[in-house]
């Protein structure tokens, strides 16, 4: 951390790059990391560049640089661990690359690397290099803001297993800097009329089978009338989770093409079974792909067997 | 604080009540209190008594004592403001009581009241508590459980104004005594196929006014097709709460006689249009009342009226 201080007085510009598809985690890192350095060091010129997301748009505004702003400067790259996903690939432009991350590191790149899987949030990295730097380093409220907001997506409000005293502990920092919780809570649970009608056909046609597998169909019909995109869809398969006696669930939607399935365990261990059906991923977190909705009879058996199997040992 | 600890060292049997149907809140901090005590002083004879709560019902047993128990003994009633809600009366056989709450007071019962407004759970209090006396107190992770669940609970994960950093502070102390996050937040996220229908339901047949309210109407035919008792309706009415473009809205049931309603509210005070209706209660969540079906139109009406006048000033 203190190399990274150290860089950072160095430069007198720094571009903050984050990954494509910005979640609240990866704007918050990057605002966050933005509002320390340019309230420690007001004479800095300090970028964020990337992609858009609407969902976390009160966090701050995205900049837009040109090329030559890259040189003489200082690239951070923040909650990355694969480098083909960075967004904007001219961080490369940077004389010097720094990473920040708590992924499973993927690629090694940035000549400097602070790479901590036992953070359950990037934010709260940013939030720690703060407070261990607290007699160099301010943060205002706005910063705050974007640095909880990270803490509070990547945890799923705090559910996580990853969640720690020190989780708290700087959730309470950023809270004492005054972060109106109610505020962001709002601003993060805003649905639309077409978000809730979603959830009602989710709750009114799902399906469950005797092997205590329950799965709801998404035709392109449905799709098209929901007007349901992948992030949308992602969040759905979550409406199914937790529900008493059935400790697999799924999203099932047809593509052109192909139909994929978004597999989802409280229980046994699923990927192993993703894998027999084209796809893979984590132990209770998986993807899979039908070629047909014929395909669809063996799968749930297929899934039941696994339900199975774990029920009996 | 130092009577409280004082008197728990005192007597040898101390019995703690909570309040009718009692919550995460009441059970944590019921259960909670218990485990400091004998797991401190293992010579005291502790009781929780009260009601059963099926829903946290992994914090703790509850005992059955006879009134010959409260002898010579500390009563110590947690988390609840009114009297007469006090669940198991006998509250009154000890020989002493202790008031222990975060509710606005309404009754002022008991001997030594240690009432503070400030927390956002009892479970909160109980934990300061032990903090503030660590030298003396002693928890077990199973104590830890029942206030970090009370914690949670009664702050809707960490998302209401309450919150403070003092509460973060509370929480990462219990996770330090080993509280595993993702257990508790599976245990308290179980849903049954019953409920998700019940979601489906609400989801499926909302009504929304031109004016910006939102409601769901459920008949009597409707509460038993689904089984819903009060405490799910509860439950139901947050599923409306933060649509875009309805600053307003509720849940009307159907009972044998009258027709409540749960009035919710993220921009208008609504508390005064409840009082027009036979209600009241806070500024964004109130109950109110009507006699008949018919009277639904004027309430709509007088409803939009409230949310014009908040979005012209």
């Amino acid at each position: 951390m203190q190399d990274i201080l150290d860089k950072i007085k160095t430069y007198e510009t720094i571009i903050i790059h984050g990954h494509q598809r910005p979640d609240g985690d990866c704007y918050g890192s990057q605002f966050g990391l933005k509002d320390l350095i340019t309230t420690s060091f007001p004479e800095k010129k300090v970028f964020v560049v990337g992609e858009k997301s609407n969902f976390v748009d009160f966090i701050g505004q995205l900049d837009t640089i040109e090329d030559h702003v890259y040189e003489n400067a200082l690239s951070i790259v923040v909650d990355t661990a694969v480098e083909n996903r960075i967004s904007d690939q001219r961080y490369k432009l940077g004389k010097e690359i720094i990473k920040i991350d708590h992924h499973i590191p993927v690629n090694d790149f940035g000549d400097i690397r602070w790479v901590d899987t036992t953070f359950p949030s990037c934010a709260q990295m940013i939030t720690y290099f703060y407070q261990q730097n607290d007699k160099t380093l301010k943060l205002t409220r706005q910063g705050a803001i974007a640095l909880y907001t990270g803490i509070v997506t990547d945890t799923g409000r705090f559910r996580y297993r990853g969640v720690s005293k020190l989780t708290h502990e700087m959730a309470g920092l950023l809270i004492g800097k005054g972060v109106d919780v109610e505020e962001i809570d709002a601003l993060l649970s805003q649905d639309t009329l077409d978000t809730i009608a979603l959830k009602g056909f989710v709750y009114s046609n799902f399906v469950t089978t005797p092997g205590g597998f329950i799965y709801v169909k998404m035709t392109r019909e449905t799709i098209n009338k929901y007007n349901v995109n992948d992030e949308e869809a992602a969040a759905v398969v979550n409406l199914l989770g937790g529900i008493d006696g059935f400790p697999v669930w799924a999203l099932i939607i047809e593509y052109p093409g192909e139909i994929r399935i978004r597999l989802r365990s409280s229980g046994p261990n699923i990927d192993q079974l993703a894998n027999r059906y084209g796809g893979g991923g984590h132990a209770k977190a998986s993807g899979a792909k039908l070629e047909t909705w014929d395909q669809l009879h063996a799968f749930v058996k297929d899934t039941e067997a696994v339900i199975r199997e774990y029920r009996e040992t």
